[in-house]
Formats: C-alpha cells, sequence, structure tokens
C-alpha cells in the first residue's frame, strides 16, 4: 500500500532520448563501460589510466606554492598585501593572472615567443579546446579534422558543441600531413568547410606516435595553403623517452596558424586544474578593428567558467616561479620516471613475447619515443567483452582503441599506459597481460 | 620597404564575422564596453560591479582552509597521508570531491535534503549553468524562459549553445507565476518547446526584487503542470535586508522540477571558483535504465572542465568544516555589512531626493529585501553614452538597465550595487549619482 502511495507520488523522470545526443554518444559509453570495469576489479592492476605519476609530491607543497606566488607579487612586483589579497579572493581577469608566467615559461621551454596577452589561462586544457572549438566553428558546415585514433577530451567537446569531425588517420609516425591534405580537399568536395586539424604532435594519446620535425614543415605550409588552423594539444612533449626534444608546431609557426594547448596536468599536477592555450592569432571585425583572437576566447570563457581558479593558478604560478619560469628543467625527475616506466614496460613485453613467439602469435606493439602510451596488436577483438575477462580471470584492466576510433578501427588493438605504475607492477601487470593474450589467441585459433 | 615586406608577411587576420555568433552578441558589447568605461575612468566611484565585499579575508586564511580539509579526511575520515595526498594533487572524481559536505550544508542552512549523490561541484555557478542547458536542451525549439531583466551569466551560455531564449518580464515583487504560463503557452503556440525557467527567487541580479512564498509555490504548480524545469539560482539568498529569509524553490520541490543552482562566490569567495549544481531528478534511459541527473552532467562536465581544482574544492571545504557546515551563520558578518551598505545607499538616495523631489524630476527606485541591487528609473535614456558623461563629468560610474533585457527594455534604468563599497564611498558615490541626475534631467528638459 505505502509502496503503491509512494510509486504514484514518485516524480516523473526525465527520458534520456529527449536530454542533449552527446549524453548517448558511443565514446561516452565506452568511457563510463571502462570507469565501470574499473571500479568493478579493484584488485585488477591497470594499464588503463593516463595520470601522471605522483613523484616527490607532498600535500603541504600546494601552501608553499602559494606562498611563493603571493611573495612574488609583493616582493618582486611591488604589490601591496590588500592587492595581494584581492588577487586571491576576488574574481580577477578573465584570461587568467599567471599569464606571463606562462609565456616566460614558454619560451624558456619551447622556444615559443608570444605576448602574455595571447595567453588564455583555462580551467584545464579541456576547457581550452571547449573555448577555441566554440569559437571558431559556427556554421553546420564547419568541420573539425582529428587524427585518428583521437584523445576522446576534443572529440567530446566537438560532440558538446554539435560541430561536425572528421578523422584523418595517423600512420607509424602519427599524422601524415598528406592525408591531412586529402581530408581537406574531401570536406570540401563534400560541401563541408575545414576549419582546423588537431593533433598532438609528441607521443600522442592514445596511439603513442610522433612526427618528424619535416612532417611538422610540411603540414604547416599546408595549413597556409589551405586556411587551416592546427590546435596542437602538447601535454607529454617533455617526456622523451629517446632521441632529442622535436620543435612544437606552435615554435615552427611563421604564419600563425597554430593555436598550442597547454596542460600543467603531466607537468606540474592535475588538481590544481590550470591549463591554457596560446592564440596569437589577428581577428578583424567591423570598422577595421583588430583584436587578439585571445580577446575573443575571453568573452566565451566569461560565460563557461568566469575565471579559473585563482587559487589553482596561485599553485601552479608559485610553482612555475620556484623552477625560474624552466619546467622542463623541474620535471627531470618526471622525464627519468616515466623514461624508465616506459622502457619497464618495453623490456617485459619483450621477455614475454620473444620476436618468434608474437611472430606466431601475430601480436606486436610500437616503441613510442616518449610520452605515457603504447599500442599492441592483438590477434583478437580487443573489446569490452574482452577487457571483462581480463579483468576478471586474469587481474589486468588495459584501454581498447576502438574507443579512440570514429570510423570503427583499432579493433585488434589496446592501449597500455604505465605513466603511473611502479617498475615491480609494471613487470607483474605484463606477466598478467601475456598470460590473457595467450589464452585469448588460443581462444580465438579453437 | 622593410615596412612592406613586414606587410606582406604578415599572417592573415581571421575575420569577426566568421567565428562564433557569440562573439558578436549586443549584450557581450555591451558588458565589452561597461568594463572599457571602467577601464578608462579608474578614480570613478562604482556602483557597477556585483562583486562580493573581501571582508575580514586574509590570503593566509586559505592555506589554513586547505589544511582544515586535509586534516578532516586524516582525523575524521581515517585517510592515510597518500590518500589525502593523491586526492588533492590527482585527477578525481568528475563530480568533485567536496559534494557530501555541501549536501551537508544544503541541509542545515536551506533545508534542502538531497543525496550528496545528486550535487555536482563545478567551477563556479557559471559552468552549473553551462552544464544544466547543455544536458537539458537538444533541440532547435527547445526553449529558455527566463525572467527579464536577466542575468547575462544565463543568456551568455545560452548563446553559447545556440538555445532559443524568451524573456518573461517580471513584476515588482519578481517572476510572476501568471506571467510565466503565458510565456509558456505562447511559446508553444509559436512551436517552441518550453523546457526550462531561470529564475532567481531572492534579491535577482539585476533588479533586486524578490518572489514572495505564495509566489513560489504557484510557480512549482505550474512547472509540474507545464512540464517545465525550473533553474533556480539564489546566490544572494542569505543577505536578508529587511523581513525573514524565505524558503528556496528546492526547499518547496516536491515534484523534483527544480535544478538548484550554488555558488559559494558570495557566500565564501570568488577566487576559489567553486558552484554546484542540484540535479536530484531521475533519468530514464533505455532497457529501463535509471540514472541521476547529476550523472548525466557529469558526463558534460567530463567534456567542459574535466574536475572542478581539488585545490579550489579544498579551500571550500576547509571553510565548511570550520563552519560546522553551517555557512549561514559563517555569514553573519558578511549579511551585516550588505544590510548596512544597502540601507545606506536607500537613505542617501533618499536624503538627495526627498518625496517632492523625485516626483517632480520623475526619479525613483525599488527598495530591495536584500541582497546588492537595486534598480533607479530616471527621466533619461540610461545609455552607454549617459554612463560616459557620469564617469567623465561626475567621477561615477552604474550599469545600464538596458543591458540586462533582451527586449530593448530598461532604456530609463539604471542598476546600482553597494556590495563592495565602503559607507562613506557610498555616500559620496550618491552625491556624485545626483548631481549627474539633476544635470541630465535639465538636459532632458531642456
Amino acid at each position: 500500500m505505502t509502496d503503491t502511495i509512494e510509486a504514484a507520488a514518485r516524480p516523473r523522470p526525465l527520458a534520456l532520448a529527449d536530454l542533449h545526443a552527446s549524453l548517448t554518444d558511443p565514446v561516452l559509453d565506452a568511457m563510463n563501460f571502462l570507469n565501470e570495469v574499473v571500479a568493478r576489479f579493484p584488485e585488477a592492476l591497470s594499464f588503463a589510466p593516463g595520470r601522471p605519476a605522483e613523484g616527490t609530491f607532498r600535500t603541504e607543497d600546494l601552501t608553499r606554492y602559494i606562498r611563493t606566488y603571493c611573495d612574488h607579487l609583493e616582493h618582486e612586483r611591488g604589490w601591496t598585501r590588500e592587492q595581494v589579497r584581492t588577487q586571491l579572493f576576488q574574481y580577477g581577469r578573465t584570461n587568467g593572472i599567471i599569464h606571463e608566467l606562462i609565456a616566460r615559461t614558454l619560451a624558456n621551454d619551447e622556444g615559443i615567443h608570444v605576448s602574455p596577452q595571447a595567453v588564455v589561462v583555462t580551467t584545464g586544457c579541456q576547457e581550452a579546446m571547449l573555448l577555441t572549438l566554440r569559437a571558431l566553428f559556427s556554421r553546420p558546415e564547419d568541420t573539425l579534422l582529428v587524427s585518428s585514433p583521437c584523445y576522446v577530451g576534443i572529440t567530446g567537446a566537438a560532440r558538446l558543441l554539435d560541430i561536425a569531425v572528421r578523422p584523418v588517420p595517423e600512420g607509424a609516425d602519427g599524422p601524415d600531413p598528406d592525408e591531412v591534405l586529402a581530408a581537406v580537399r574531401a570536406t570540401r568536395a563534400a560541401g563541408g568547410r575545414p576549419k582546423a586539424l588537431y593533433v598532438v604532435p609528441d607521443f600522442a594519446n592514445p596511439s603513442g606516435t610522433s612526427m618528424a620535425v619535416e612532417a611538422r614543415e610540411r603540414l604547416l605550409a599546408i595549413a597556409a595553403e589551405e586556411d587551416l588552423l592546427i590546435l596542437e594539444d602538447d601535454p607529454y612533449g617533455f617526456f622523451v623517452r629517446t632521441g632529442s626534444p622535436r620543435p612544437t608546431l606552435k615554435a615552427l609557426d611563421r604564419e600563425r596558424r597554430v593555436l598550442h594547448l597547454g596542460s600543467f596536468a603531466k607537468t606540474a599536477l592535475p588538481g590544481a586544474r590550470v591549463g591554457y592555450v596560446v592564440a596569437d592569432q589577428e581577428v578583424a571585425g567591423p570598422g577595421g578593428r583588430r583584436t587578439l583572437l585571445a580577446d575573443e576566447l575571453s568573452k566565451i570563457k566569461s560565460m563557461t567558467t568566469v575565471n579559473t581558479s585563482a587559487v589553482g593558478q596561485a599553485v601552479v604560478g608559485g610553482l612555475l616561479i620556484e623552477s625560474g619560469c624552466r619546467l622542463r628543467e623541474a620535471n627531470a625527475a618526471a622525464i627519468a620516471h616515466y623514461r624508465s616506466t616506459m622502457n619497464t614496460l618495453l623490456g617485459e613485453l619483450e621477455r614475454h613475447f620473444p620476436a618468434e613467439r608474437r611472430r606466431a602469435l601475430g601480436v606486436r606493439w610500437n616503441e613510442p619515443d616518449g610520452g605515457f602510451f603504447l599500442v599492441v596488436d592483438v590477434p583478437f577483438a580487443a573489446d569490452t567483452k574482452a577487457l571483462e575477462r581480463s579483468a576478471r580471470t586474469f587481474g589486468v584492466l588495459w584501454t581498447p582503441m576502438s574507443d579512440f576510433h570514429l570510423d570503427g578501427g583499432g579493433r585488434r588493438r589496446l592501449r597500455l599506459s604505465c605513466s603511473a605504475l611502479e617498475p615491480e607492477r609494471i613487470v607483474e601487470g605484463v606477466r598478467r597481460l601475456a598470460r590473457f593474450i595467450e589464452a585469448e589467441a588460443a581462444g580465438a585459433e579453437g
């Protein structure tokens, strides 16, 4: 009786089908499923998340960074204590309060020389993507090209804004300029307007690939010829395993075709939630008025988050100040850590699957020059069902590569991330993974 | 010669007309103009910004709040130091880490009893608006009703997402339920689908009006009958000047028609950039699956900012803990401050424009029961040109009410905010404002 009354009084639910289509996007479902599996098998050893290592970070560092930032304002820049207080307490400059420190760091670390006014500080790199896409895309035919397989953050943001996306298949050396050119032309032929290309030139998530310097130069030339902007995302660029760091697209950009998206989540800490975008393009308005694209992004930011947390900015600002605005040097230990974890992962894969065995099985993997991720080709469908078997029976998690493809690719590939694992966990994880792959391969044969 | 070469090499600018239409929205232009005027007349006394008073806040409080939050995790909840470190450093729960503290505070302060799972912690209330609008609005005919004059944050977010907006004229007692009903019907008659109404029930920005309790009840009944959701924004509810606090719409909501948007910008500090939305509506998905709307918002948040800054949340979390999750009590001094500033403002207006004088001039103002804002009717166009004369000749700034109208209203009205001004500044400000109004009125006559 009570049940009936409660059921009758229970408010009508909303219909999911009536909410925005992004909520039923297969990619979101895939991500949710992944999170569910991780939650259901908490004991499983996980190569899934791309989270940074916590290294020598201590909680107390946060308060020290904030003090360093405040001391800098007071002693280096001559602010009063009242002014410092207002900076931390109050609403502030929409495009951020540590833009000068970021510009100085970009000059030191990347040879990117831009006015601080061109730097928009954002609530993580994700907001930088959102602002950038919102500003640049205005008509239904405007199309975003994405190197595929692709980070879900950018395709998700495009989905929120109902922006058309066209995947550009990448090769073993990352995005291929000729494929980009072909995609630009095919988009135009189909009535679309290719406005920008999203690309991760160094140690991409998910594939681990990197572009050669010549390919970067050629991509910039194509962008200039085809009136295409490039959204360069470079969260992993510091983490070189083999060879030398390569110049970012922005450092090579003479035609201002590149918007450089930046993250401090891997080089400082995700918990501050501070990222940025360098948008030094000029915008021509009515009456010959010229603004910076960064100023236009500011208008949009005032409608997404108003400000990036002043406290979060103070944390990152203090960290930059303590490093002398040389974040690459400050990341020496992290660079060594990620080099070591990737080398351990590659070594363990090699130990479990020596050349002959992997040929026999049809298993192989790439050997990224750095970053957090590598991809393993397997002789079976690396789908959610396989992932569940892997977690349940073998106690090891990974990410299906098909989650990162917009066009049904990556079915027999899986992504491994070793960024936050200690060496002995990697050793154990690859042992489990090898048992899983051997079992699946036997099953696929049988 | 060099000039010519540089001009030739200068990269082509982007065309503003080719960027998203929100960038050329008249409201944004109005806001920019306002900011420009403020910047050009830094010596002017400003009744324009609605920023909170800084009170007794000290920069050192930030680090204490963070320590309080960490101590709470360690000592009250039994976390290890490692777990606390990870909470602050790492990516975390998309919907936030202080949702339980917020739910407890809402119960104590507002009598709003919801599961912490229904609370989505956001990067300021602005992100809460963005997430909510994105989730709820899916088709071109979906229409957002807004009480008009209206806070630009909500109309701006709607503009970013290309959502149709219909203003509902408010009366002297705020949003009028009958006008809402009429707008719902008119929207439907025009082929639109009214999905939600945005409303500030207490001491609205910009008008200062408040809804009577009976009007709240009637609005909720209309929402249930007409299948309308209510987006309730209540940043000023604590700041009562006369009378008693009234229940929020969410506290009265038995049919789960209300999404309660929350801000800590006025009751804690804007610099943390922490807000929230209570979304306890059920969502019915395929196969009979039920989720909370908060879980759906989480999917969208993962594509806007991923997480709200853990550091910002720790600051607000520490502050909530120190207040025993009774933020209203913790705001006693702030409530007294805003009561006093508004009383001073009203008193000074009365002193400069006694009844006879204001009748003669055609000047009047409302007497809000609380909050930061009041509105003055003047006998001339209170437009940007008048604002510039006011700043240049009289050294006083205010906000044209027309900026908050979507339908050309508010031409002869201006908004005054006294939230962050000390009494002697208000006295001087009204003196200047009175001279300006007298001069304009004389000009309008002449």
